[in-house]
Protein backbone atom coordinates (compact mmCIF):
# COMPACT_ATOMS: atom_id res chain seq x y z
CA UNK A 1 0.00 0.00 0.00
CA UNK A 2 1.36 3.45 -0.79
CA UNK A 3 0.04 6.60 0.50
CA UNK A 4 0.26 9.31 -2.52
CA UNK A 5 -0.28 13.15 -2.17
CA UNK A 6 -1.54 14.97 -5.23
CA UNK A 7 -2.67 18.68 -5.94
CA UNK A 8 -5.80 19.33 -8.27
CA UNK A 9 -7.13 22.65 -9.91
CA UNK A 10 -11.02 23.27 -10.41
CA UNK A 11 -13.32 25.54 -11.91
CA UNK A 12 -16.03 25.13 -8.56
CA UNK A 13 -18.98 26.55 -10.76
CA UNK A 14 -20.26 23.18 -12.27
CA UNK A 15 -20.13 21.65 -8.83
CA UNK A 16 -22.09 21.54 -5.49
CA UNK A 17 -18.45 21.77 -3.99
CA UNK A 18 -15.68 19.48 -3.22
CA UNK A 19 -17.41 16.73 -0.95
CA UNK A 20 -19.61 14.21 -2.53
CA UNK A 21 -23.51 15.11 -2.20
CA UNK A 22 -26.30 12.82 -2.99
CA UNK A 23 -26.90 13.32 -6.11
CA UNK A 24 -25.49 16.44 -7.34
CA UNK A 25 -22.14 16.48 -9.34
CA UNK A 26 -18.97 16.94 -6.87
CA UNK A 27 -15.37 17.37 -7.29
CA UNK A 28 -14.06 14.34 -5.13
CA UNK A 29 -16.58 12.13 -6.95
CA UNK A 30 -14.94 12.87 -10.46
CA UNK A 31 -11.41 13.10 -9.15
CA UNK A 32 -11.97 9.30 -7.29
CA UNK A 33 -13.74 8.39 -10.47
CA UNK A 34 -10.56 8.99 -12.53
CA UNK A 35 -8.03 8.08 -9.88
CA UNK A 36 -10.24 5.14 -9.60
CA UNK A 37 -9.99 3.95 -13.43
CA UNK A 38 -6.30 4.74 -13.28
CA UNK A 39 -5.82 2.53 -10.82
CA UNK A 40 -8.15 -0.22 -11.55
CA UNK A 41 -9.83 -0.67 -8.24
CA UNK A 42 -11.52 1.64 -6.01
CA UNK A 43 -9.99 4.98 -5.29
CA UNK A 44 -11.25 6.83 -2.30
CA UNK A 45 -9.57 10.82 -1.34
CA UNK A 46 -9.40 12.96 1.20
CA UNK A 47 -8.90 16.74 0.78
CA UNK A 48 -7.08 19.45 2.47
CA UNK A 49 -9.87 22.06 2.37
CA UNK A 50 -13.20 21.12 1.73
CA UNK A 51 -14.79 24.04 -0.79
CA UNK A 52 -18.68 25.10 -0.89
CA UNK A 53 -20.59 25.13 -4.06
CA UNK A 54 -18.86 27.56 -6.85
CA UNK A 55 -15.61 28.11 -5.02
CA UNK A 56 -12.75 27.18 -7.26
CA UNK A 57 -8.86 25.76 -6.47
CA UNK A 58 -5.73 25.79 -8.03
CA UNK A 59 -3.87 24.37 -5.47
CA UNK A 60 -6.10 21.43 -3.42
CA UNK A 61 -4.26 19.03 -2.03
CA UNK A 62 -5.64 15.40 -1.72
CA UNK A 63 -4.08 11.96 -0.20
CA UNK A 64 -4.95 8.79 -1.24
CA UNK A 65 -3.74 4.78 -0.83
CA UNK A 66 -3.69 2.29 -3.07
CA UNK A 67 -2.02 -0.85 -3.72
CA UNK A 68 -2.03 0.05 -7.47
CA UNK A 69 1.41 0.48 -8.55
CA UNK A 70 1.73 3.67 -11.05
CA UNK A 71 4.38 5.84 -11.38
CA UNK A 72 3.97 9.78 -10.91
CA UNK A 73 3.01 10.64 -14.29
CA UNK A 74 0.01 7.86 -14.36
CA UNK A 75 -1.69 9.54 -11.91
CA UNK A 76 -1.20 13.17 -13.69
CA UNK A 77 -1.88 12.34 -17.16
CA UNK A 78 -4.18 9.52 -16.81
CA UNK A 79 -5.73 11.00 -14.08
CA UNK A 80 -6.60 14.33 -16.30
CA UNK A 81 -7.54 11.77 -19.41
CA UNK A 82 -10.15 11.14 -17.19
CA UNK A 83 -11.45 13.92 -15.93
CA UNK A 84 -13.67 16.40 -17.34
CA UNK A 85 -12.46 20.07 -18.73
CA UNK A 86 -12.98 21.64 -15.44
CA UNK A 87 -10.59 19.74 -13.11
CA UNK A 88 -7.32 18.89 -13.64
CA UNK A 89 -4.42 17.00 -11.19
CA UNK A 90 -1.59 19.19 -11.58
CA UNK A 91 1.14 16.88 -9.63
CA UNK A 92 0.93 13.62 -8.16
CA UNK A 93 4.12 11.97 -5.38
CA UNK A 94 4.12 9.43 -2.88
CA UNK A 95 4.59 10.18 0.31
CA UNK A 96 5.00 8.99 3.80
CA UNK A 97 2.14 7.07 5.50
CA UNK A 98 1.72 9.76 8.42
CA UNK A 99 1.09 12.28 5.59
CA UNK A 100 -2.62 14.07 5.95
CA UNK A 101 -4.11 16.32 2.97
CA UNK A 102 -5.98 17.68 6.17
CA UNK A 103 -4.24 17.48 9.05
CA UNK A 104 -0.72 17.68 8.57
CA UNK A 105 -1.50 21.23 6.68
CA UNK A 106 0.48 23.91 8.67
CA UNK A 107 -1.40 26.71 6.25
CA UNK A 108 -4.01 27.21 3.76
CA UNK A 109 -3.87 30.01 1.50
CA UNK A 110 -6.65 31.89 -0.65
CA UNK A 111 -7.62 34.17 -3.35
CA UNK A 112 -10.27 36.39 -3.37
CA UNK A 113 -11.27 38.25 -6.89
CA UNK A 114 -13.32 41.05 -7.27
CA UNK A 115 -14.24 42.52 -10.64
CA UNK A 116 -14.72 46.47 -9.98
CA UNK A 117 -16.28 47.96 -13.01
CA UNK A 118 -19.00 49.55 -14.44
CA UNK A 119 -20.88 46.36 -16.02
CA UNK A 120 -20.93 43.06 -15.39
CA UNK A 121 -17.86 40.63 -16.88
CA UNK A 122 -18.85 38.61 -19.33
CA UNK A 123 -15.92 36.08 -20.34
CA UNK A 124 -15.05 35.51 -16.18
CA UNK A 125 -18.89 34.93 -15.41
CA UNK A 126 -18.77 32.76 -11.94
CA UNK A 127 -15.19 32.96 -11.71
CA UNK A 128 -14.80 36.54 -10.22
CA UNK A 129 -17.39 38.59 -8.67
CA UNK A 130 -18.79 41.34 -9.65
CA UNK A 131 -19.07 44.71 -7.12
CA UNK A 132 -19.91 47.92 -9.56
CA UNK A 133 -19.52 50.55 -6.58
CA UNK A 134 -15.41 52.43 -7.06
CA UNK A 135 -13.79 50.11 -4.22
CA UNK A 136 -10.79 51.93 -2.46
CA UNK A 137 -8.47 48.77 -1.90
CA UNK A 138 -6.16 50.93 0.07
CA UNK A 139 -8.78 51.73 2.15
CA UNK A 140 -9.95 48.04 2.45
CA UNK A 141 -6.04 47.05 2.92
CA UNK A 142 -5.90 49.14 5.86
CA UNK A 143 -8.50 47.99 7.44
CA UNK A 144 -7.99 44.22 7.10
CA UNK A 145 -4.26 44.77 8.70
CA UNK A 146 -6.37 44.41 12.47
CA UNK A 147 -7.47 40.73 11.58
CA UNK A 148 -3.64 39.50 11.19
CA UNK A 149 -2.74 37.34 14.03
CA UNK A 150 -4.19 35.25 16.10
CA UNK A 151 -7.87 36.14 16.99
CA UNK A 152 -11.29 34.78 17.95
CA UNK A 153 -13.06 35.12 14.74
CA UNK A 154 -16.45 34.33 15.80
CA UNK A 155 -17.30 37.29 13.63
CA UNK A 156 -16.60 35.82 10.77
CA UNK A 157 -17.54 32.96 10.78
CA UNK A 158 -20.97 30.84 9.60
CA UNK A 159 -23.26 29.68 11.69
CA UNK A 160 -23.77 26.59 10.94
CA UNK A 161 -19.78 26.48 11.36
CA UNK A 162 -18.58 22.97 12.90
CA UNK A 163 -15.31 24.10 14.50
CA UNK A 164 -14.68 23.37 17.88
CA UNK A 165 -12.70 26.44 17.96
CA UNK A 166 -13.12 29.83 16.76
CA UNK A 167 -9.42 31.11 17.28
CA UNK A 168 -7.38 31.17 14.15
CA UNK A 169 -3.89 32.56 13.13
CA UNK A 170 -3.95 34.86 9.93
CA UNK A 171 -0.34 34.93 8.81
CA UNK A 172 -0.93 37.37 5.93
CA UNK A 173 -3.87 39.43 4.28
CA UNK A 174 -3.34 41.96 1.76
CA UNK A 175 -5.41 43.94 -0.75
CA UNK A 176 -4.22 44.70 -3.98
CA UNK A 177 -5.80 46.92 -7.24
CA UNK A 178 -5.00 45.39 -10.29
CA UNK A 179 -6.40 47.42 -12.87
CA UNK A 180 -9.93 46.69 -12.67
CA UNK A 181 -9.67 43.59 -10.51
CA UNK A 182 -8.85 43.46 -6.62
CA UNK A 183 -7.20 40.46 -5.36
CA UNK A 184 -7.58 39.79 -1.29
CA UNK A 185 -4.91 37.20 -0.14
CA UNK A 186 -5.53 35.64 3.07
CA UNK A 187 -3.17 32.40 4.64
CA UNK A 188 -3.94 31.22 8.15
CA UNK A 189 -3.12 28.33 9.61
CA UNK A 190 -6.87 26.81 8.80
CA UNK A 191 -10.27 28.77 8.15
CA UNK A 192 -13.60 28.62 10.11
CA UNK A 193 -16.45 28.14 7.62
CA UNK A 194 -17.17 31.55 4.85
CA UNK A 195 -14.20 33.06 6.69
CA UNK A 196 -13.08 34.43 3.90
CA UNK A 197 -16.10 35.11 2.23
CA UNK A 198 -17.25 37.26 5.50
CA UNK A 199 -13.64 38.96 5.50
CA UNK A 200 -14.43 40.03 1.87
CA UNK A 201 -17.93 41.34 2.01
CA UNK A 202 -17.10 43.16 5.28
CA UNK A 203 -14.00 44.76 3.26
CA UNK A 204 -15.96 45.66 0.46
CA UNK A 205 -18.32 47.55 2.58
CA UNK A 206 -15.23 49.43 3.73
CA UNK A 207 -14.07 49.63 0.21
CA UNK A 208 -17.58 51.74 -1.00
CA UNK A 209 -17.35 53.87 2.01
CA UNK A 210 -20.04 52.26 3.14
CA UNK A 211 -18.16 51.48 6.20
CA UNK A 212 -15.05 53.14 7.98
CA UNK A 213 -11.93 51.87 8.07
CA UNK A 214 -12.04 50.51 11.96
CA UNK A 215 -15.16 48.79 11.20
CA UNK A 216 -13.82 45.75 10.58
CA UNK A 217 -11.44 45.41 14.06
CA UNK A 218 -14.77 46.35 16.09
CA UNK A 219 -16.14 43.72 14.39
CA UNK A 220 -13.73 40.93 15.58
CA UNK A 221 -13.72 42.38 18.71
CA UNK A 222 -17.44 41.75 18.95
CA UNK A 223 -17.14 38.20 18.80
CA UNK A 224 -20.69 38.39 17.26
CA UNK A 225 -21.31 37.27 13.88
CA UNK A 226 -24.58 39.40 13.46
CA UNK A 227 -22.47 42.74 13.60
CA UNK A 228 -20.25 41.57 10.36
CA UNK A 229 -20.34 42.53 6.89
CA UNK A 230 -22.49 40.22 4.11
CA UNK A 231 -21.08 36.77 3.05
CA UNK A 232 -19.61 37.82 -0.38
CA UNK A 233 -21.05 35.38 -2.93
CA UNK A 234 -18.63 32.37 -3.53
CA UNK A 235 -17.27 32.43 -7.19
CA UNK A 236 -14.58 34.69 -7.24
CA UNK A 237 -13.02 32.38 -4.10
CA UNK A 238 -10.19 30.41 -4.89
CA UNK A 239 -7.81 28.23 -2.78
CA UNK A 240 -4.77 28.43 -4.18
CA UNK A 241 -2.31 26.39 -2.01
CA UNK A 242 -2.00 24.36 0.81
CA UNK A 243 1.35 24.20 2.93
CA UNK A 244 2.65 21.28 4.95
CA UNK A 245 6.38 20.47 6.62
CA UNK A 246 9.10 20.34 4.39
CA UNK A 247 9.83 17.13 5.98
CA UNK A 248 7.20 15.58 3.16
CA UNK A 249 8.73 17.02 0.55
CA UNK A 250 5.89 17.49 -1.40
CA UNK A 251 5.92 20.16 -4.09
CA UNK A 252 5.15 23.87 -3.30
CA UNK A 253 2.45 25.82 -5.58
CA UNK A 254 3.30 29.32 -5.39
CA UNK A 255 0.14 30.88 -4.36
CA UNK A 256 -0.13 32.59 -7.33
CA UNK A 257 -3.18 31.10 -9.14
CA UNK A 258 -1.38 31.73 -12.11
CA UNK A 259 -4.41 33.11 -14.14
CA UNK A 260 -4.16 36.85 -13.30
CA UNK B 1 -33.95 57.57 -36.38
CA UNK B 2 -30.37 57.42 -34.51
CA UNK B 3 -27.35 55.45 -34.77
CA UNK B 4 -26.04 54.00 -31.70
CA UNK B 5 -22.50 52.60 -31.61
CA UNK B 6 -21.83 50.21 -28.41
CA UNK B 7 -19.13 47.68 -27.49
CA UNK B 8 -19.85 44.18 -26.75
CA UNK B 9 -17.85 41.62 -24.48
CA UNK B 10 -18.47 38.04 -25.13
CA UNK B 11 -17.41 34.50 -24.01
CA UNK B 12 -17.60 33.28 -27.59
CA UNK B 13 -17.20 29.40 -26.24
CA UNK B 14 -21.27 28.44 -25.85
CA UNK B 15 -21.86 29.85 -29.39
CA UNK B 16 -21.19 29.25 -33.19
CA UNK B 17 -19.31 32.90 -33.63
CA UNK B 18 -20.82 36.50 -33.49
CA UNK B 19 -22.86 36.04 -36.85
CA UNK B 20 -26.59 34.33 -36.92
CA UNK B 21 -27.14 30.73 -38.35
CA UNK B 22 -29.85 28.61 -39.01
CA UNK B 23 -30.38 27.03 -35.40
CA UNK B 24 -26.62 27.36 -34.00
CA UNK B 25 -26.54 29.86 -30.68
CA UNK B 26 -24.99 32.89 -32.50
CA UNK B 27 -23.72 36.17 -30.15
CA UNK B 28 -25.14 38.43 -32.78
CA UNK B 29 -28.57 36.45 -32.21
CA UNK B 30 -28.41 37.33 -28.39
CA UNK B 31 -27.34 40.81 -28.68
CA UNK B 32 -30.24 41.86 -31.53
CA UNK B 33 -32.58 40.14 -29.10
CA UNK B 34 -31.71 42.21 -25.89
CA UNK B 35 -31.63 45.06 -27.79
CA UNK B 36 -35.18 44.65 -29.11
CA UNK B 37 -36.20 44.26 -25.93
CA UNK B 38 -34.86 47.34 -24.42
CA UNK B 39 -36.03 49.48 -28.25
CA UNK B 40 -39.39 47.79 -27.89
CA UNK B 41 -38.75 46.45 -31.29
CA UNK B 42 -36.36 44.86 -33.86
CA UNK B 43 -33.45 46.06 -33.61
CA UNK B 44 -30.53 44.56 -36.18
CA UNK B 45 -26.89 45.15 -35.45
CA UNK B 46 -23.57 45.17 -37.57
CA UNK B 47 -19.86 44.37 -35.77
CA UNK B 48 -16.89 45.43 -36.45
CA UNK B 49 -15.54 41.86 -36.99
CA UNK B 50 -17.32 38.56 -37.41
CA UNK B 51 -15.38 36.53 -34.62
CA UNK B 52 -15.53 32.29 -35.28
CA UNK B 53 -17.11 29.86 -33.13
CA UNK B 54 -15.40 29.70 -29.63
CA UNK B 55 -13.51 33.04 -30.24
CA UNK B 56 -13.95 35.76 -27.18
CA UNK B 57 -14.46 39.34 -27.27
CA UNK B 58 -13.51 41.96 -24.97
CA UNK B 59 -14.23 45.11 -27.23
CA UNK B 60 -16.27 43.93 -30.59
CA UNK B 61 -17.96 47.35 -31.46
CA UNK B 62 -21.31 47.02 -33.05
CA UNK B 63 -23.66 49.97 -34.67
CA UNK B 64 -27.85 49.90 -34.83
CA UNK B 65 -30.12 52.17 -35.90
CA UNK B 66 -33.34 52.82 -33.93
CA UNK B 67 -35.91 55.66 -33.80
CA UNK B 68 -36.39 53.62 -30.14
CA UNK B 69 -35.73 57.02 -27.68
CA UNK B 70 -33.58 55.67 -24.97
CA UNK B 71 -30.51 56.71 -23.01
CA UNK B 72 -27.13 55.27 -23.04
CA UNK B 73 -27.88 53.92 -20.07
CA UNK B 74 -30.64 52.17 -20.98
CA UNK B 75 -29.12 50.52 -23.46
CA UNK B 76 -25.83 49.25 -21.78
CA UNK B 77 -28.30 48.07 -18.07
CA UNK B 78 -31.59 46.70 -19.74
CA UNK B 79 -28.97 45.23 -22.49
CA UNK B 80 -27.54 43.57 -19.84
CA UNK B 81 -30.53 42.64 -18.03
CA UNK B 82 -31.45 40.87 -21.00
CA UNK B 83 -28.35 39.31 -21.84
CA UNK B 84 -27.22 35.79 -20.82
CA UNK B 85 -24.45 35.51 -18.42
CA UNK B 86 -21.74 35.09 -21.63
CA UNK B 87 -22.60 38.19 -23.00
CA UNK B 88 -22.26 41.73 -21.22
CA UNK B 89 -22.45 45.78 -23.13
CA UNK B 90 -19.56 47.71 -21.81
CA UNK B 91 -20.94 50.87 -23.33
CA UNK B 92 -23.55 52.73 -25.99
CA UNK B 93 -23.47 55.86 -27.60
CA UNK B 94 -25.26 57.86 -30.44
CA UNK B 95 -22.97 58.57 -33.20
CA UNK B 96 -23.11 60.25 -36.42
CA UNK B 97 -24.86 58.68 -39.67
CA UNK B 98 -21.77 57.89 -41.45
CA UNK B 99 -20.36 55.74 -38.82
CA UNK B 100 -20.43 52.19 -39.76
CA UNK B 101 -18.43 49.64 -37.05
CA UNK B 102 -17.47 47.57 -39.72
CA UNK B 103 -15.57 50.36 -42.74
CA UNK B 104 -15.50 53.21 -40.19
CA UNK B 105 -12.82 51.28 -37.88
CA UNK B 106 -8.78 51.89 -38.88
CA UNK B 107 -7.65 49.09 -37.02
CA UNK B 108 -8.40 45.94 -34.83
CA UNK B 109 -6.75 44.38 -31.95
CA UNK B 110 -6.21 40.82 -30.89
CA UNK B 111 -4.84 39.43 -28.18
CA UNK B 112 -3.88 35.08 -28.51
CA UNK B 113 -3.29 33.57 -25.01
CA UNK B 114 -1.40 30.17 -24.65
CA UNK B 115 -1.30 28.37 -21.14
CA UNK B 116 2.32 27.22 -21.36
CA UNK B 117 2.41 24.89 -18.29
CA UNK B 118 2.76 21.15 -18.01
CA UNK B 119 -0.99 19.93 -17.55
CA UNK B 120 -4.12 21.64 -19.10
CA UNK B 121 -5.92 24.18 -17.51
CA UNK B 122 -9.19 23.21 -15.82
CA UNK B 123 -10.63 27.23 -14.66
CA UNK B 124 -9.75 28.67 -18.27
CA UNK B 125 -10.75 25.37 -20.36
CA UNK B 126 -12.08 27.32 -23.74
CA UNK B 127 -10.56 30.75 -22.96
CA UNK B 128 -7.06 29.86 -23.46
CA UNK B 129 -5.32 27.39 -25.57
CA UNK B 130 -2.93 24.74 -23.89
CA UNK B 131 0.50 23.95 -25.41
CA UNK B 132 2.31 21.71 -23.17
CA UNK B 133 5.72 21.94 -25.02
CA UNK B 134 7.94 24.79 -23.18
CA UNK B 135 7.87 27.49 -25.56
CA UNK B 136 10.55 30.40 -26.41
CA UNK B 137 8.48 33.56 -25.86
CA UNK B 138 11.49 35.87 -27.13
CA UNK B 139 11.99 33.62 -29.99
CA UNK B 140 8.39 34.11 -30.97
CA UNK B 141 9.04 37.21 -30.82
CA UNK B 142 11.73 38.07 -32.65
CA UNK B 143 10.11 35.44 -35.83
CA UNK B 144 7.39 37.63 -35.57
CA UNK B 145 9.31 41.19 -35.98
CA UNK B 146 9.41 40.31 -40.26
CA UNK B 147 5.25 39.70 -40.18
CA UNK B 148 4.71 43.65 -39.19
CA UNK B 149 4.35 46.25 -42.03
CA UNK B 150 2.63 45.55 -45.21
CA UNK B 151 2.28 42.18 -46.54
CA UNK B 152 0.81 40.23 -48.76
CA UNK B 153 -0.32 37.56 -46.41
CA UNK B 154 -1.76 34.77 -48.48
CA UNK B 155 0.55 32.50 -46.41
CA UNK B 156 -1.54 33.36 -43.48
CA UNK B 157 -5.33 33.29 -45.30
CA UNK B 158 -7.54 30.25 -44.61
CA UNK B 159 -8.54 28.87 -47.65
CA UNK B 160 -12.03 30.02 -47.57
CA UNK B 161 -10.88 33.19 -47.11
CA UNK B 162 -13.40 35.48 -49.19
CA UNK B 163 -11.49 38.71 -49.16
CA UNK B 164 -10.37 40.15 -52.29
CA UNK B 165 -7.01 41.15 -51.58
CA UNK B 166 -4.54 39.60 -49.07
CA UNK B 167 -2.30 42.89 -48.26
CA UNK B 168 -3.26 43.48 -44.65
CA UNK B 169 -0.92 46.43 -42.75
CA UNK B 170 0.24 44.84 -38.93
CA UNK B 171 1.37 47.78 -37.03
CA UNK B 172 2.05 45.97 -34.05
CA UNK B 173 2.95 42.39 -33.20
CA UNK B 174 4.26 41.55 -29.92
CA UNK B 175 4.65 37.84 -27.77
CA UNK B 176 5.83 38.09 -24.03
CA UNK B 177 5.67 35.89 -21.40
CA UNK B 178 3.77 36.36 -17.98
CA UNK B 179 4.03 33.53 -15.85
CA UNK B 180 2.67 30.37 -17.18
CA UNK B 181 1.23 32.02 -19.65
CA UNK B 182 2.16 33.70 -23.21
CA UNK B 183 0.53 36.44 -24.94
CA UNK B 184 0.39 37.67 -28.62
CA UNK B 185 -1.00 41.07 -29.39
CA UNK B 186 -1.30 41.80 -32.94
CA UNK B 187 -3.06 45.26 -34.09
CA UNK B 188 -3.53 45.87 -38.07
CA UNK B 189 -5.83 48.13 -40.43
CA UNK B 190 -7.96 44.77 -40.85
CA UNK B 191 -7.39 40.93 -40.93
CA UNK B 192 -7.71 38.16 -43.28
CA UNK B 193 -9.49 35.06 -41.94
CA UNK B 194 -7.72 32.84 -39.70
CA UNK B 195 -4.96 35.16 -39.84
CA UNK B 196 -4.05 35.49 -35.97
CA UNK B 197 -4.32 31.89 -35.65
CA UNK B 198 -2.32 30.69 -38.60
CA UNK B 199 0.33 33.45 -36.90
CA UNK B 200 -0.03 32.11 -33.42
CA UNK B 201 0.40 28.21 -34.88
CA UNK B 202 3.38 29.28 -36.80
CA UNK B 203 4.96 31.20 -34.07
CA UNK B 204 4.57 28.39 -31.79
CA UNK B 205 6.36 25.67 -33.55
CA UNK B 206 9.56 28.50 -33.85
CA UNK B 207 8.66 28.48 -29.80
CA UNK B 208 8.90 24.77 -29.49
CA UNK B 209 12.08 24.70 -31.39
CA UNK B 210 10.04 22.43 -34.10
CA UNK B 211 10.92 25.38 -36.68
CA UNK B 212 13.82 28.23 -37.17
CA UNK B 213 12.91 31.96 -36.14
CA UNK B 214 13.23 33.01 -39.69
CA UNK B 215 10.40 29.92 -40.70
CA UNK B 216 7.35 32.52 -40.13
CA UNK B 217 9.32 34.95 -42.66
CA UNK B 218 9.99 32.94 -45.53
CA UNK B 219 6.64 31.31 -45.00
CA UNK B 220 5.34 35.11 -45.26
CA UNK B 221 7.03 35.49 -48.70
CA UNK B 222 6.13 32.02 -50.24
CA UNK B 223 2.61 33.26 -50.70
CA UNK B 224 1.23 29.92 -50.05
CA UNK B 225 -0.89 28.10 -47.37
CA UNK B 226 0.62 25.17 -47.64
CA UNK B 227 3.43 26.61 -46.06
CA UNK B 228 2.90 27.73 -43.11
CA UNK B 229 1.88 26.13 -39.81
CA UNK B 230 -1.22 25.32 -38.54
CA UNK B 231 -3.90 27.11 -37.30
CA UNK B 232 -4.09 27.38 -33.66
CA UNK B 233 -7.27 26.95 -31.73
CA UNK B 234 -10.04 29.33 -31.48
CA UNK B 235 -10.09 29.37 -27.32
CA UNK B 236 -6.88 31.41 -26.90
CA UNK B 237 -8.19 34.44 -29.26
CA UNK B 238 -9.79 37.43 -27.62
CA UNK B 239 -10.76 40.63 -30.24
CA UNK B 240 -10.07 43.51 -27.67
CA UNK B 241 -10.45 46.59 -29.25
CA UNK B 242 -11.81 48.09 -32.77
CA UNK B 243 -10.41 51.81 -33.06
CA UNK B 244 -11.98 54.51 -35.56
CA UNK B 245 -11.24 57.84 -36.47
CA UNK B 246 -11.42 60.67 -33.31
CA UNK B 247 -14.20 62.51 -35.40
CA UNK B 248 -16.76 59.46 -33.87
CA UNK B 249 -15.67 60.70 -30.51
CA UNK B 250 -15.97 56.91 -29.01
CA UNK B 251 -14.85 55.88 -25.64
CA UNK B 252 -11.33 53.77 -26.50
CA UNK B 253 -11.10 50.36 -24.12
CA UNK B 254 -7.29 50.01 -23.89
CA UNK B 255 -6.81 47.01 -26.07
CA UNK B 256 -5.95 45.28 -22.59
CA UNK B 257 -8.79 42.82 -21.95
CA UNK B 258 -8.08 43.51 -18.39
CA UNK B 259 -8.63 39.55 -17.51
CA UNK B 260 -4.49 39.09 -17.14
Amino acid sequence: MTRWAAAVEYDGSPYCGWQIQDGQPSVQAEVEAALSKVADRPVAVQCAGRTDTGVHATGQVIHFDTDADREERAWVFGGNANLPPSISIRWARPVADDFNARFSAVARRYRYIIANRDVRPAILHRRVVWDRRPLDAEAMARAAAPLMGTHDFTSYRAVACQAKSPVRTVHEFTVQRRGAFIHIDVEANAFLHHMIRTFAGTLMAVGAGEADEDWPRRVLEARDRRVAGMTARPGGLYLTAVRYPDEFGLPELSGDPGLW
